[in-house]
């Protein structure tokens, strides 16, 4: 396997192309410290863009809703964007026209296809908890058949893939940086709360071993993201 | 000025209806508490996803971009999704089929128009920069007539627009209930980290008065709802 996805005419940065990259590991490690995607479909000749969850194994994407979706089941062979971005900063300039954000994002561009049966489906899931929390799988109870019919799993195969990242902080125009003005970065992290137990626990209400990584004021994309790192570094395939 | 936008057949959540929400002051509050939208358009008949900066003027949403870019450049009169989307916590169930998560979304669907003229565009940019930093504008330097016309600024009349929200937490299946396995909520929540001063500044390194509520481990939601609300408790209209 190639470590580059191919440039196309979709995914080519056309502006400021250097923030670009089409690299197996850079686009894996966006979409892998990452939870919500935003998914974009044509219906009856207009988009939509729905937040959703979803997953990564090898070079596919998965999400999941019901299947009671008018979305979900229109998606079978269409045409969607994938989309992931996290917010990492502002950046606050000198000038009104230099305020910006500093960010990572994936977009994939494919044809979406529903998983037909209830094994693939099952193990699509399986895949999503497992990348959620390590482990869990064995401890809880797996989908049953009514409830994996009740669900529309989707699967995307990234071949059009591009990433954009911007992190390099406060550019202002040469003229700006004699103004007596404050400029920098504010960084901005998606992070974990204290876990709130459910009022019906027959267990310890402290986050057991398998959970332990998402402590307090964690990042979640730290988190996620050494959930992935293991997998690789174990040849784990669930 | 009706307090309810009108439910469409595109706006109508028709599973789970009580997560949806049409009235301006749920709608308004997920919009102000974000900073980050998803815009979906059809290029060639394909959707294509883009992650943007997005600010509000009562039901006006508004993002900008480069006047180079292909997709800004053929959006206007364009239909277009936008949809903005804060994750607030992990569900975690005991069983694969109720694994879910918390949110809040809002869903704008509607045509796009790209503002014609300097003074329209110069307002709106001005109005970004007061949103998210009150009282910025009169330090900064104003965009030139050059500036403006390198990037385009696009608006979008809300007028169908549906709000969803997801705080139920965990919800399992009776009988699932007897299990001894941790299940609860983990909280997510995107917060500020410390402010990273400019390296060429000419001021003290410390967060001047007006960006002070930008303070380390503040949630950004907080902020910027904050700023709205202020502006709606005084009247102001930048």
């Amino acid at each position: 396997m190639p470590d580059d996805f191919p440039i196309t005419e979709r995914t080519r940065l056309r502006r400021r192309p250097q923030r670009g990259a089409y690299d197996r590991a850079s686009v894996f490690a966006i979409l892998d410290a990452g939870l919500m995607c935003h998914v974009g479909y044509v219906v009856d000749g207009k988009p939509v863009v729905t937040p959703t969850a979803y997953w990564r194994h090898g070079d596919d994407l998965y999400w999941h809703g019901s299947a009671a979706s008018r979305m979900l089941n229109s998606i079978d062979g269409a045409e969607v964007c994938m989309t992931v971005s996290h917010l990492d900063g502002l950046v606050v300039a000198r000038s009104a026209f230099h305020q910006s954000v500093q960010y990572r994002s994936v977009m994939v561009f494919g044809q979406a296809k529903l998983l037909a049966d209830h094994a693939e489906k099952r193990l699509a899931m399986r895949m999503f908890i497992e990348r959620l929390y390590p482990g869990r799988s064995e401890e809880i109870r797996e989908s049953s058949d009514k409830e994996l019919a009740s669900i529309s799993v989707t699967k995307l195969n990234m071949t059009e893939v591009s990433a954009k990242l911007k992190d390099s902080g406060v550019v202002d125009d040469e003229e700006d940086y004699a103004m007596q003005v404050w400029a920098g970065v504010i960084p901005v992290r998606a992070v974990l709360g204290k876990a709130i137990p459910d009022h019906r626990l027959l267990v310890s209400p402290e986050l057991p071993a398998n959970l332990t990584d998402f402590a307090e004021d964690v990042r979640l994309d730290d988190v996620l993201g050494g959930h992935a790192a293991h997998r690789e570094s174990t040849g784990c395939q669930l």
